[in-house]
């Protein structure tokens, strides 16, 4: 059987791999990050790749920025779990005729990020093949255990919140392969992602369950609750999304809210919290953990079940 | 300019990486592994991507033969710090129609290895693209930190010993390629290969300098000259090639101590020992570390130096 007629690869990942049987294994596989104990610390350790014509065209992109973005969704990954980046392996895949002058714009890029998160790149590997991948492996620090935050922490009756808007870095690709001139803001949210866990740290400790927002909120709350054993409500008119966002959406002849919902790489944070620590944590409220499993958004006086799990990576190119 | 034009890509992206600033950095890039100091311990990292028709081909491998191949050079890696592999991520890129079975086949071989060596994969990321991708980054510990070992502990004099007979897993891709019948020995050493640092374990302490053989024992020797600021001299008549070797190279209508030298992944470890404590090591003496630098091999009588740094992915498909 081909894996693109079963889909949900993660799913196959994850019950191809074991429980982790050391002690010292927090966290294994199916977080942002796997958490590891040492001696008396915490290591956060993750891994993520982007592909040219996947992740990113230098049609859209300069190479400055590739590099900025394989950077920032693995800081998103380490943050999103309450903990602080510190060190990354770089793993690159060259095609053999690629310019010298790009791989030294992509590093521009890495430097620039990493000088931003007072980061450093400690090693990795380079060999070659048919499609540009640079796949950075980072490893983030935590000295209290308690600011380590899970998916699989949500409570029935918890608010869920996000950390800002939604949907514009969606619409910016969208901009580009409609080749629509103008929407400069969305365009470079797009080209531009950026790791937004400073948002949330002055809060941690009031926050129950988090994830970052890489494949749109409707694929996160799904995975919260696939974690956390619950269910969740959206409710639409909550999600912010900004106007600009609108306005691209409805010139793309798309919805808004579906590029909130499903479009992806916003990197805001998601996070529920528990009812008495509401008035300690900022950000967007936009629904409820239930008891009832499914993920349910409700829309104009309506309930309906969420079956499209955001955004697919087999559907993008 | 191309980057095929310039080569040494190696050399390019330490160019373009800075030193690190970070005082628990106790190796940044250039050697197998990088190393830092969590708390009172000491961690290994490396990561190394194998890619479907560079670094194989299904024509020949196996998929579980891919997965454990994937780990034993990560392991072979963190072995030639003088370190015990603990916890890895696999990054994997699958091609939109690979066969379900296929990924099932690779994670088998991932979990033999894993097992073999009490090892756990404590996560990783699956996207999508137009090559198979396996990139696996791994992570050691190490107690004691005289037990690691750097490429750039090299010095005068000392004698370079080889832990095993080199070049058989380079016959084995020539047959492969040459579709020669039978050495079954040969290309099951070239399908299946094994990282060696359990044979270096009980002497590691006489060792100064360390590497793997993942590129050629002469492009292996070079490395540990450009990082200990020395030259070497390899006798050519010592290089252990096994008979089966040998023959595989005459039929092949190659040269077998080129197989030793330029072939790669025997992973076997390379080491240099101070006269001094040359009895308390096992292995083949295979040269010296010379003040002078270059490395010269001695062959026939004659010196030569050595030009051709091993073997090059870009020439290999």
């Amino acid at each position: 059987m081909k894996i693109s007629q079963i889909g949900g690869e993660f799913a196959l990942i994850k019950k191809l791999t074991t429980k982790p049987k050391d002690e010292d294994i927090i966290k294994g596989i199916g977080d942002d990050a796997a958490i590891i104990r040492v001696g008396n610390k915490y290591l956060v350790l993750t891994t993520d790749a982007l592909l040219e014509e996947d992740h990113f065209s230098l049609k859209y992109f300069t190479p400055q920025q590739v590099g900025k973005k394989a950077v920032e969704v693995n800081v998103s990954d380490i943050g999103a779990m309450g903990a602080n980046p510190k060190y990354f392996l770089v793993s690159l895949v060259l095609p053999k005729n690629i310019d010298v002058e790009i791989i030294e714009s992509i590093y521009e890029g890495i430097w620039k990020v990493s000088k931003k998160y007072t980061i450093e790149n400690i090693g990795g590997n380079v060999t070659h093949g048919e499609q540009l991948v640079i796949d950075i492996s980072m490893i983030g620090e935590i000295k209290n255990k308690k600011d380590l935050k899970f998916r699989s922490d949500a409570k029935t009756g918890d608010s869920i919140l996000v950390s800002g808007d939604l949907g514009m870095s969606a619409a910016g690709l969208n901009l580009f392969l409609k080749n629509i001139e103008g929407f400069k803001e969305a365009k470079k949210k797009y080209l531009e992602p950026k790791a937004k866990f400073h948002k949330v740290k002055p809060f941690l400790k009031s926050i129950n369950a988090m994830i970052d927002v890489s494949d749109g909120l409707a694929s996160e709350v799904t995975r919260i609750c696939e974690q956390s054993n619950t269910g969740a409500i959206i409710y639409a008119d909550s999600v912010p999304i900004k106007p600009m966002t609108k306005e691209a959406a409805k010139i793309c002849e798309e919805d808004a809210l579906g590029f909130a919902l499903y479009g992806g790489e916003d990197f805001e944070l998601v996070y529920t919290v528990s009812e008495k620590n509401l008035s300690k944590v900022k950000g967007f409220l936009v629904g409820k953990i239930t008891e009832e499993k499914g993920v349910r958004i409700y829309k104009e006086g309506k309930e309906e079940l969420i079956t499209k799990h955001g955004y697919n990576h087999f559907l993008k190119v």
